[in-house]
């Protein structure tokens, strides 16, 4: 995998441009803002930019691209953590930020049909009278075709799943420039290879999305939201895992340990115990919340946990989920002067506690601030570590200290990343996980994509 | 794509005769059950079958195979609809059956480790004293691995999905003899494609599973059932669309048509008004269960039915679903001196009342007897068609019909078959289904199995 020579990438903008007219640019700080990463990673730029409207502009880009091997990466908004949009040898990059329409919509199928460049909150907003809601939730307001590509969830996943489980059917360009149907609009199938869920999660290797059908879930009827802490990470976590195994459906239960309660006690004013905490939500009926909530707190105060507080009022809601809410900034505003940024593990939630225990002691080992938040039903976890701006040697501190997370984790019969993707940063991992099946892996994408045109760089296959 | 010839076949049976002992046979009746299909496709025998016991016999099995070219056909207990498990070109079944032990068992994971060859029965029985269950119920005492290789569902995946859902990671022995993990065991992972989902459901065509780990669910504290009657297929159908946006989490949600419920009141004696029907079951608590079923007769009231009954008592609710249990049986007494076989079909929910009355206006222009019955939730139906025995006349005009039928799916969204497979009955309609994405299933199989050996002749790829 070469850069292309800068006569074959000068005609390629051209065409480019014929093409679109100034729907193209090579204009430095446009094509610098779509490398841009949400990471600490080097940006590389892509040699131009097509804002795509249709399909059809997604098909002619990569058929002149694909002409002169030009590598190709799909953009959304920007909010990929592992350097996913990275051109480390140049390309082009297919912004589909105004590729953001509804389709089409099917109440009945609890289903709509998008563009890939539509961002959660406005298919949300636009959603917002017709019952249904689209749950997955990453944090950032990303583009739903990001989301799919990186096979996003956040804290709703324990309850509505994660990109996966949430893409039915898609409509992609693949690398000659043809454009497919994954699979029918019905609900299951048994036709043929899961072409959907070989797309989703490929981080744009294999194709690019131009649809998606989605599926979307009514909207609750009562929301019940709640926090209570724990001695210990264990407590906490078997807890959790009592519940579900007592079916509580949680709508979301996320985990903060000591060192994230007192980032947010100190960001937000709050006087929480410096204590392993949960915070819960529930999704139903008055009579299920209420039901989710007294068996919860019985399971918890087994526990050693007895001061489980909940309610069903919006601001009082606000008020418990305040940490949480605001973990983010608080821990960056706990890491003053330094870079943050958030790391990403998963386990079988049989080990979770173990792991996160581990990982708080590696992080004292090596003196660093680390505090940890987890989407504990899924066994997932995040780490945000920071280090000192323009420091290398500390910088190289932080990259160990991830190298062995991700060892942790694989070791516990987990993966490197739960939810941020493999992109530029994990590829070492994704060998030490899955062995030779990575291998499989890279055969379909040459299969596939022969001249590795997209987004090439990424997954660590054998050329890079 | 051809048969090999005579003196290569027999000297690969001499190889695994010599490997396996009286573990592989060649004997004539023996093969023959292992091309069994339940279905009324010709039986085309393969060359001689391997008993498998460890992963290390199927591992040894491709190698030698492989060398030869020779085709290779897992079976596991030979439930398949669609002629999965014939040899067109010959080849060599491996039986998975003797590889049914429980590798390992997380509870607090709710997940289970398993060989192949257990079925769903066996598990459910393992599984007793956990307060844990395999739900996935595609009505045969399939195995797991049958089951993930067809994407097998049923009843219950209204409410706990598919086979899909339910495969969390596998271990799979690939065309080349190498045995691979397609993703740690950790509940969700953006770490690479989805190879998982990519073998569930390739009906043996990409490799063959030797380990599953399958998601298990809470035993429900209470299950629900209930029957009602609608005056029309859309009002029944109606019904389940409005009570799913309210969010009722129906357990299973069967509907029969007019002529399945006249067939079950002759076969088990029962009184049921002959209109369409919905068998209903609802898992929970107490509160939820009964707060789903109130919920669910005032939907159903509001469609004009008003005989709902439910019960929580298992004699009662043996009852109430006697007709749904016995429908099999019903539909083939109703057609005495048939061969009677279950078609399938899928669309978006919103379509099947459209899909059903049509399909039943076809039957009767035809003058054709088909007690049908659906996974409404699903949008997912079987129409119960019967043919004379041996009369080829008749037999080519149910291919006809199951051909309308399939087109029709299609032409509304769906799929022609949504839990069966392709197999080889349905090849056609599978191209008409998804057009040029076929061409890229088929070069992910020439990527990963270049030789066609396994289980070649289904899906219709063009060597076929």
């Amino acid at each position: 995998m070469a850069r292309l020579d800068q006569k074959t990438v000068d005609q390629v903008c051209k065409e480019l441009e014929t093409a679109f007219g100034n729907r193209f640019s090579n204009n430095l700080s446009v094509r610098d803002t779509h490398s841009h990463n949400e990471t600490k990673l080097r940006h590389e730029v892509p040699d131009g930019v097509v804002y795509a409207l249709s399909k059809d502009d997604v098909v002619k880009t990569v058929k002149i691209c694909a002409r002169y091997k030009m590598p190709i990466i799909g953009f959304g908004v920007g909010s990929s953590l592992e350097g996913q949009l990275n051109a480390p040898v140049g390309g082009i990059s297919i912004d589909f930020s105004k590729m953001d329409q509804v389709v089409s919509f099917s109440p009945e199928d609890m289903t709509v049909t998008i563009q890939p460049g539509i961002t959660r909150e406005t298919l949300n907003s636009w959603l917002r009278d017709s019952g249904l809601f689209f749950p997955i939730d990453p944090g950032a307001n990303a583009s739903i075709g990001g989301m799919a590509s990186t096979r996003a969830s956040g804290t709703s996943a324990v309850r509505y799943g994660t990109m996966r489980e949430a893409v039915l059917c898609a409509e992609a360009v693949m690398a000659d420039g043809r454009l497919i149907r994954t699979a029918s609009r019905a609900k299951k199938s048994a036709a043929g290879y899961d072409l959907t869920r070989l797309l989703v999660g490929s981080e744009g290797t294999l194709g690019l999305f131009t649809e998606l059908t989605i599926r979307l879930h009514p909207i609750p009827e009562v929301v019940s939201s709640g926090i209570c802490t724990f001695a210990t990470i264990g407590d906490a976590c078997n807890t959790v895992i009592e519940s579900i195994q007592c079916a509580i459906p949680f709508a979301r239960v996320e985990l903060m340990d000591e060192f994230m309660v007192k980032a947010c006690n100190a960001y937000s004013g709050l006087t929480l115990e410096p204590r392993p905490t949960l915070c819960v939500e529930f999704h139903g009926d008055e009579a299920s919340v209420a039901s989710q909530a007294a068996t919860f707190s019985e399971i918890a105060s087994a526990h050693g946990s007895s001061n489980f507080q909940q309610s069903t009022d919006p601001e009082k809601r606000a008020q418990l989920w305040k940490a949480r809410h605001s973990a983010l900034w608080a821990a960056e505003a706990s890491l003053p002067e330094c870079d943050v940024f958030s790391t990403d593990a998963c386990v079988p939630i049989s080990r979770l506690a173990d792991c996160v225990t581990e990982t708080q002691k590696d992080l004292k080992e090596h003196n660093l601030i680390g505090p940890i938040i987890g989407h504990v039903g899924d066994g997932n976890f995040h780490v945000f570590v920071g280090y000192p701006k323009d420091n290398e040697r500390e910088e190289k501190r932080i990259y160990e200290f991830t190298e062995r997370l991700s060892e942790r984790a694989i070791s516990m019969g987990g993966t490197c990343t739960g939810e941020h993707g493999i992109g530029q940063r994990k590829i070492k991992y994704l060998r030490m996980e899955l062995g030779d099946a990575v291998d499989f892996m890279w055969t379909i994408k040459q299969a596939l994509d022969p001249d590795n045109i997209l987004n090439p760089g990424k997954y660590g296959f054998p050329e890079n």
